[in-house]
């Protein structure tokens, strides 16, 4: 397996595209998107678990339930999160499917269910969606498609969102190469369970749909929902991810290692994907990893690294570059998890290096210096040890700035 | 029932006093104080559930365990809150109550054992306590204790805290009027179960052990576990609630009229301070109140109300007066209690009025000025109702500022 470069149009006959339509104030950003594969895909998906769904979230949930998990398209926009948004929200959702469908459908001469497209949308909640604005900046949207389209519907996705979060790898099943592609947005509103955030995934593998939705909830769970930048589960969240079997591999049918090394590549897009929205998160200005190891199990390692990650007192201590340890001994204490303070060892580190700050629950000595340096990068660590068990997990988490305060004092205007 | 003057020394028989030992950096600050009853006090106490807990937690759970509750005496500290620093930091906390114990039972010629003193510390965790700071300040200590020592003793137990946080009632019981005082610690690292708060709540009210227990935790649950100010729950929760019985009212020993008039006293102090301690969270400009109404039963509307209070994104648009709903119903919607959307009303109200922004789950037309003048006042309110069930609830909060990030940026400087 190798990174290479490129995201949603490095597999093999799939082309992007993105437009401003108006749903934005924005004279100047992109809004709109779509993705499309030249081939049928298989397809797997995974929405928020938020009980307050968006309305593109219960349409594509109900297309891929119709279809059995068959996707040629997905359409998206930012500017706009159709959620809160009843009746006409649906309404609008469908139509974006079913003109996607349409203009597809007569452009490539061939034959799109409304159902083999889903929709996705980030952005306000609970303001009608300009569902014209769709309309009218249709033509141009399909007219935008190419096989390197992928940054202008990716920009067309993002909304506070400061970079770029994309990527590819490919890797070789039964002597063919493959290759997955992926974009994501998101920046705040980001919680486990999921992550605020659209992520759309391609691959020309050839899969079929149980390898596909095992592999992908295999890695969604040790990505996405191990991400936290400010505890709040959006009603939008999606990743799709579909296979259109274009490489012409032997299809992949059941667990084996060629499953494995498939869904080890994808896991390595997945957090590549989450590390980048972590450092893009609203107002960050450092990536914060948390490793926890010798736990009971994995589960349990999972709840206490996510504990640290989503603390407000760690995240600000982070921000001030202070090795404020106390502060992770108490995250590590309420996460509902059984946990012997007298065996928890902590260090801070960073590419240069590391520091023990509390060994066996009780401080150890360590120069305020060197902990100020190493906490001042761009990308730090907290490491964790909780016992003997063979259970590790990793987070991922930003820090707690002024920026964020700010971004999220005043999102509407 | 109603509000008097004072705090923990509004009842009789209760002394308080504080002074500087030098456990804080600060040459001016108080930083260790003492509440005393002339009479041996029925004692109940909740401590955090945090699994890491502070030495002096653990000390005054003992003590309170070995003498089937009775106390005389609570000594609290602020500058470090003798967490995570193992035996060491035991042997201090229990040191403390040592030194109080001898020196009390020396000045008032009567036998005082240390299980009769109970100890509650706050400030940094992870540092080792300095308990001869404390040894060479007991004498001073010990002299300032008067029946107007509440604010000494207040002052030696704030952090972070800007405002005083006391209060004091009174009402009759069997044609005896019986006083309740108390004060209260609490800025940051403040969430449900407990909040890293130290409260103290002295009466005169002869009342059983029992009764006094069950009073305590009902109160508790309705005030200062619907508190949050950054979802961070602390290792040194305390609250504690000393009943003296020098009121010489007919004693309260059974669930009855008086049992209930007692709680409902206690009740609306409690209410007070927390609210107190929501108006004074770390950085906070304005208290935020949360009312959730319908829902099927106390326990949902519970979880729904601390799921508002708590969200970061909530608390922004707070601080930024901005009337963005949609954050308040992705908040009920993540909390893990059953909803369905399409039955929920929100509206934001302060004493001036109150403005109606979502009705059966979708947007109703209202005046953004309006909207923004009334988040902008101090006490502002969100009240939400989620269908026709009996369960209500209120949970408090604020909103989250720059100054929250400043202060917790680099805390321990």
């Amino acid at each position: 397996m190798k990174e290479i470069a490129g995201g949603v149009c490095a597999p093999k006959g799939f082309l992007a595209g993105g437009i401003r339509c108006g749903i934005k104030a924005s004279a100047t950003k992109r809004d709109l998107g779509l993705i499309y594969s030249e081939a049928p895909c298989t397809a797997a998906a995974m929405f928020t678990s938020n009980k307050v769904k968006a309305a593109s979230v219960l349409v594509s949930r109900e297309h891929l339930a119709e279809t059995g998990g068959i996707l040629r398209a997905v359409i998206a926009n930012s500017g706009n999160a159709n959620a809160c948004t009843g009746e006409a929200g649906l309404s609008a959702a469908r139509l974006m499917t079913r003109l996607a469908a349409v203009k597809l459908s007569a452009k490539h001469s061939i034959t799109i269910t409304d159902n083999e497209v889903a929709v996705a949308s980030t952005g306000v909640i609970g303001v009608p969606f300009p569902v014209g604005a769709v309309e009218s900046g249709m033509d141009a949207l399909i007219a935008s498609m190419t096989d390197a389209g992928h940054d202008a519907a990716l920009e067309a996705i993002m909304t506070t969102d400061v970079r770029k979060k994309d990527g590819a790898v490919e890797l070789a099943i039964g002597g063919t190469t493959v290759c997955i592609g992926g974009m994501t947005k998101g920046a705040g509103m980001i919680h486990p369970n999921m992550a605020t955030m659209l992520c759309f995934i391609t691959t020309d593998a050839a899969i079929s749909r149980d390898c596909l939705d095992r592999a992908l909830r295999h890695c969604v769970r040790r990505s996405f929902n191990r991400l936290t930048v400010d505890g709040d589960t959006s009603t939008n969240d999606t990743v799709i991810l579909m296979a259109n079997g274009l490489a012409g591999n032997p299809p992949i049918t059941a667990p084996g290692p060629e499953y494995d090394r498939f869904t080890e590549a994808l896991l390595s897009l997945c957090v590549k994907l989450t590390r980048a929205m972590a450092r893009d998160g609203e107002g960050a200005s450092r990536l914060v990893t948390i490793t926890v190891r010798g736990a009971a199990e994995e589960a349990a390692a999972e709840t206490l690294a996510k504990s640290v990650a989503a603390s407000s007192l760690v995240k600000a201590a982070c921000f001030g570059a202070d090795a404020n340890w106390g502060r992770v001994l108490c995250a590590l204490g309420y996460a509902g998890v059984d946990l012997d303070p007298g065996t928890v060892d902590v260090s801070f580190a960073c590419a240069d290096g590391e520091i023990p700050v509390c060994r066996g629950g009780v401080p150890v000595p360590f120069s305020e210096e060197d902990a100020k340096r190493i906490l001042s990068g761009e990308e730090i660590e907290i490491r964790i040890t909780v016992g003997k068990g063979p259970g590790e997990a990793t987070a991922w988490g930003c820090d707690l700035t002024y920026e964020y305060v700010k971004i999220n004092g005043d999102y509407r205007s």
